[in-house]
């Protein structure tokens, strides 16, 4: 198993990335303090492939827990559903001495650990993450929210979690599709931080993608030690933590303006780290021999859905719209090279905008 | 002016109490660093009768404020509105460095200050208290949240406010019954913490009840000050901030026995601070003169709704039902004297359900 830290002081908290980590889930969290059974937030697919293993866990070791099951998918992040768990709170008889262990997706952790964060004015929580994506990168960082009809994310709070538990082992359940949809974000905390991992993707793909438990551990751990060491350093994306948005900018747009339903977000988050590496290729930033090592990768991880028919004007439009950007100007987390980030908050506008239309136009067969 | 400050290292702020203050609103808030325009929640009571006033100090200093204006009413403080606010925001262009005032009483601060623990994870809010309960209670110490079906306040946060401005001017529009009902929160904050506090309201109180502005920012800044001591030592509540509800415990389960409906909020801590003191009585606690004087004080300040026909079932079953006694037993704050409290774990519950019976029987007329 390997153990990483979110270092924020009296909120820190373990990263546990190993195989077979559901099965110890009660034992371990007991460890860390937490007493008396918790309440579970999932939902009917999670819990009808992995329910048992973690409910066990949890029994032997808290006594019976009461879940609260979910819908599946981004359209159940709102307001809705956040009624319906502190309902399901509310029943259970939760106070403020309760805690909730989040287990599913991103969706699932983002609602509960909002939940968590606002009911009784908080209590604690657990990331079991079930994805690949919510492993490497929503579980971690304490970032909890809900959409609402005027955007994703509008709507949360930095809540951190007690712990995060990410067994590779659940991986095995997840759909190809998803698999790399979360591996994308894998490549990201390469670009930014660890050209290692980037190196050892290329190595070990197939592995990968067949779901080798130790290459799976590996990947998930490095990714998560990223993410940790940069979510450590700043917890509130002062400025730091935004390096973690390298390909977000543009991705973020593509979804928006698919209306979130083409694109997973791993591959709107792959199509904008293609379109940042074309882009950072008209600035001259970064050797031609790594951009292309990237893109390959990207290209390599799976068939991405097509750029085909979408409009410029509405990418640009939901890109403005953005909530990181609507002060006014766009910021874009660039590459020199492979491992290490630039800021720009002086990107011209017109000029991005019309790269945007020829990295559209040639539905993203950028030259590198 | 009278400044008091709410010392939590990085997130403490000052509490400003004194007469004219809303008409310097926009200069106050500037030299505190506050910048750009802010976005005023607020309603159309507030708004007509002093609405001018702050919103020319607002612009003169930062540019036109939108306004977003809610219901007037208890009945308000949920999701709707709390999702109105949201939608008023994203509508007004407010981004992560946008900030708030919530103008107004109790209802807009916990509403307005809950959308700034919310909106894109959170943003700063100023507190503008309009009625004397917000301005020496809910104004100061950063709860925030909203009632749900399930029970009052089951959600919200803590977001500490960036300044309290507390106007003793606006209270003149404020009608007779909610005055009284703050003045029963200053009782409490005297009978906790200070008997001069006492003394001087029963030196003063027709002054007071005539809106004298000078005695107003007296029990208003005294008020404040002993609210702003005690949060600064336990801001979440764990055991010192407890003390706050004294009175509470029978006063909420009154609310909720009578669906909120009869009493104000004040009102129903009033007769809490009743029946804690016979209680305290039937204890030993507390000498004959001390109580005596307590209960006078709260019955010349104004004629509380009565307790007839209250059920003692109904006010036991909601007792228990508090969020602060979910796990079984119910804690109460009791006064060994004036001005100094004992929090206490070990009520024998059939004791205190017998003495609530009697009290309720006698309509409150306890004797002491």
């Amino acid at each position: 198993m390997k153990l990483i830290r979110v270092e924020l002081g009296s909120r820190s908290y373990p990263v546990m990335v190993g195989d077979g980590i559901l099965k110890k889930a009660g034992a371990t969290l007991a460890r860390l303090g937490l007493t008396s059974s918790p309440v579970v937030v999932s939902n009917a697919t999670v819990m009808r492939n992995h329910g048992n293993t973690v409910l066990k866990s949890l029994r032997d070791t808290f006594g019976p827990s009461p879940v609260i099951s979910i819908g599946d998918g981004e359209r159940f992040k709102n307001h809705r559903t956040l009624i319906k768990i502190y309902r399901g709170l509310f029943r259970a008889r939760a106070d403020r001495h309760s805690w909730i262990v989040a287990f599913g997706g991103g969706v699932v952790g983002d609602l509960a650990g909002f939940a968590a964060a606002t009911y009784m004015r908080g209590i604690p929580y657990v990331n079991v993450p079930t994805t690949l994506l919510a492993q490497v990168d929503s579980a971690i960082g304490g970032k909890v929210g809900i959409n609402t009809e005027e955007g994703k994310n509008l709507v949360g709070a930095f809540h951190q979690p007690r712990a995060v538990l990410s067994d590779a082992g659940v991986l095995s359940t997840l759909p190809s599709r998803e698999l790399s949809a979360g591996l994308y974000e894998v490549v990201k905390c390469g670009a930014i931080r660890s050209e290692a991992l980037l190196d050892y993707m290329e190595r070990n793909l197939r592995k990968i993608l067949q779901r080798q438990t130790k290459s799976l551990v590996h990947v998930v751990s490095e990714a998560s030690r990223i993410k940790a060491e940069i979510v450590s350093s700043d917890e509130r994306e002062e400025e730091q933590r935004m390096i973690l948005n390298y390909g977000h900018t543009v991705g973020h747009a593509l979804e928006a303006a698919t209306s979130y339903r083409r694109f997973k977000h791993g591959e709107a988050v792959a199509w904008g780290m293609i379109a940042a590496v074309g882009f950072g290729h008209e600035l001259g930033l970064m050797a031609r021999h790594e951009s292309r090592r990237l893109v390959g990768l990207i290209h390599r991880i799976g068939r991405l859905p097509s750029l085909r028919g979408i409009a410029c004007e509405q990418v640009w439009e939901a890109l403005k719209r953005d909530k990181k950007s609507r002060s006014g100007q766009v910021r874009l987390v660039l590459l020199p090279r492979l491992g290490s980030t630039q800021i720009r908050h002086d990107i011209d506008q017109q000029y991005f905008e019309y790269y945007l239309k020829k990295f559209l136009a040639t539905i993203g067969n950028i030259e590198v």
